[in-house]
């Protein structure tokens, strides 16, 4: 019985690991950025019929794991509030060291608002680079402003 | 007496506020990005001598403030380690999200290591959209592998 | 010298209990809802210039004061995560009790995506009942669904 | 041997993915709305002897699941004080942001006391709207004043 | 300028300590329970315009702080989420370790909902005891219950 | 295997809602207060072997589940350190709110020390009102003096 | 103006250190032990008028600051609830480590109940030893049953 | 699979309550102090060879558990970082009230330094007293110094 | 079905309990230091195929247990955000103690930036000492410096 | 009127900006170590008194701050229990990522116990590195053993 999302990213994760499977391969085979298919496999996005059938048959999932693919899931992917990984811990880390400065510079460019992370996007490239090579990330989201009322 | 960082960022904020300054125009001045100057007048990171006297005549302050402002600071702009001001949460959301994706995402490329919060930029443009204008963020991170030893 | 908007709310808030004002004649004589002139007040919007020296003028604000209210201020109303004042507990509440019915029944009107708190609305009424009089209110966000891409 | 409510929680939510049940529809078999239902099924209200045999047949439950949905749960459906999913944040900035606003106007209505969470209902509507549709939301709870002893 | 009633709460307790006042006197001055009144002068609850001039007269209070007196606060009268101090804990320690007794108990008796804490008096007396006098505390609280919709 | 005592009074709440049992029958048949017994059942209170033995009856407990019965218990019956579930939480926001209240009046009247939650008694009744049912609880706890040394 | 305990602490603290004061010789001079008669200058404890007028001798305190110590303290002497100081720490470890064993040990003595921190003394001392000195401590609580009611 | 202490923690605690074991009988039988066993028992020591060999007797453990008592294990015995079993917190309560008193006199009778929780003994005994038998607990730690270097 | 590293890491946890293996002779076979191969055999760092199949023999893995040492984990191998275990706890005591020291010299040496924890390496030794053996790390991390843009 | 340690490291500091001191150059000047003498500075060590003089001259203190440098102080450098600044971040993640390892290192060379971070000492230094330069850290602390009684 499959009661909470997370089972099902634990079978995905699993096969992908017996499997060798790629992220960017699955991406290709459902026709969309590897950024949003890969969430959705880590169970942050909902799948509609088509693309969860597709996701079931790279991973072997049962029809019932299918089924959980098309729910909306409850989103959230760390254990702690604090990641303790250091990858992730670095993004927290540019969060809080340039948090406040994401908000003057959006605020004096936009007004009083946020930019989405609903109405969002992210790609992630390698930047070839001879002192090393560098991790690429553009992040876009739709500016949505606060209006009195 | 000064002694600590955060009452120049005081002085900073409060002559920004009374004389209508724009970061833009401070990075402009000062010859850099305005995400680099705007961390640092923000109290994220020092500045030369050089840079620092420019910044003490835009915001008028007084020597033992310009001195501070090329010591290191202690980092990090939030008051909580989960923001609760709109803007910046959805920064975080996006790390609570997309967290692990942004993981996988860059082990399948580069292999186990991170992408440097220090060795990094970040370009903050408007992008012109029908559908309402959108932020969007270009952040440059060196990847630094872990290696055995 | 002002340094944070709290600083701004707290005049406030002291001239609004010596003269006895009502956030409802402050909203009335801005023009806009008690709702958002309220949270302006309260330091969780920004105001315009025609807007703040209003609100200068009734709370005998200096000009230093009417600029601050012109800024985005860092957002958020509660000195704690879980708040301990009764009347806004039953609120969180709300959340920790509806939350998930919440989630459920928006989903299963709109599929994946939230309701904003940004393009958001809110009014808060008085309704006679002979059982005790209740609080209505309405709330009011735009659906902001998560696209593939 | 189930000893916590969550078991048939978990119960209900695995059959209504594997049936597509929709809340909606459980709602109007068991005769009421479709807020105070589905918090019911997500494991925050007690039915009655006749709603429980009802929902029991909805999702396909044994007589002792049946029995637990008579019992008065534990209540709070959030797994962290902080919601991560981006839906019920939103909820939750609600109250940070608009927190002292809701005490400040519901205190100038109608003096000391709380909006009751209790003797409370919760109505959730589409709204259609040309601009994107919106989510209408009615909270209304009874207006509960302390009093002087 | 004051703009919290903390200040004026730190003002009534630092003229009770200078003048040896009791708080059994100043509440049958105001002619209420010497419980309520106590949590008024400690920042809890709102005064009439009577009742808070008499509170100015006995702690010699300024105009300002008298109006003060007359403005719902923000509730919540300790430092720390879980209190430190012993005579607190111990009341803290009674919600937890008992706290699911008296969950069951009165939901054996009275069904789905609660003991309101808002409807409700308290009345803390002596009970002179051979073994050692004791603290009797009765708490009367409103049942309110949970009703379908 | 048994290994902590949740796990005997899981089985006690599983027998409890398939028999129906009341806690107030439970408690008459052990011949003590409903209070204690049910405390005891929830896992906050040792049993004697006598006691022990007719719970065991009362809801078909293995020897070695009435073995743990007569075992002293890690206490503390709530999943998280602000409680969740809303009749809960009630008590915690008295302790809240009228902590201070508390303190400064037993101290008023006892001179430095606390009320006991050993030597501790509790009391929980309905009583009848035509405004609507309240619940009375009478706490009862020896004052125990700090003494110098 | 005096409105907390924590100032009276502070100008003791400070006449403590520009005198070169003992407490150990504060406390004979009060006729009492050290242990207690520090935890009193430390805020945690209440002297007696003669008690309180021996230490405003001692420490220079000004009547108010006499009057402040008579008072019962809000107790809790640590800034934060895992203390950071090394000293302070080991004790926190200790009932981190030996936690568990001290209950089991205690009720297989006594039964359950707990040791009193309230009808309670220490005792510091130093023992000599030629592998290093040792710092001796006698804990001395009363032991308070759990009585069934 | 034993795959951490906790679970060898577990069949020794489930054994003593089957066979009635008691603490102070397995010490003897070891041959070392009350205090120092259990804590072993408890998962908080490693034994010795022939130790746990004989711990292994007492309490019928398999082989691998015998291996497993004599791993370092990584200790800290309690679920929550302020305790909430009332004897441990008492103890927690002592550290808070008392800690800031402990570093003061340990300082002055020694300088900088702390008292060792690892060079550290600990000795729980019954104290019969006519007004009710105490614990006495005498802690012996070797005081460790700062040194400059 | 493994879907966690933790699952790996208890395995070979388990067999070296039952097996007697020792971590320098693993690291021995695998040809690297002892502190990065035990990092990795914790579940800290991913192992190339080579040096799994190596440990997978070592440790007697099954083949889904050796692809998983290949995979990069989540990073992190601390139960708690503060650290109960004596040992562990020491280190962050000297990173709460140290920690400004630290920056202060680092900063004064190289300037602003910070001692890289991914181009990194440990060197863990006894050191013989007649006032008893000490314990010598050596701690060696790529300088990288924040540069402006 | 100096009441805590902070004052005075506060002074320090802020002289130390004014006048460009360096570290190194105090260190030197007291003839011991840069890493004893800055913790000194910064609040977390006790000088005697010749040293503490020394200090008082560098940074033109007054006489009560030489006095309150001899005083053991409440050590604890860190404003969070988790470092926000990125550099002493990176010590906090050593002990995050590193942390079972190093315990297990040390516990199979030396058995139970700990390295002490009272008996220790540490020492920073610049190694030149073609690949950029690094920072080295040796830190050296008596091994402790626990033992039984």
């Amino acid at each position: 019985m499959i009661t909470q999302r997370q089972q099902v990213t634990d079978m995905i994760i699993s096969a992908k690991v017996l499997k060798s499977i790629k992220w960017s391969n699955v991406a290709q085979e459902v026709g969309l950025s590897k950024e949003w298919v890969t969430s959705g496999c880590l169970g942050q996005m909902a799948f509609n019929k088509q693309q969860a059938e597709k996701i079931g048959q790279i991973f072997d999932l049962s029809d019932e794991a299918v089924a959980w693919l098309q729910i909306v899931p409850y989103k959230g992917s760390l254990p702690t509030s604090i990641p303790t990984d250091p990858l992730i811990y670095r993004w927290y880390e540019v969060v809080s060291v340039y948090g406040t400065t994401i908000k003057e510079l959006i605020h004096e460019e936009f007004g009083d608002g946020i930019m989405s992370a609903i109405d969002f996007s992210m790609d992630i490239q390698r930047e070839n680079n001879p002192n090393g090579d560098r991790v690429n990330v553009v992040l876009s989201g739709k500016f949505l402003p606060y209006k009195s009322y």
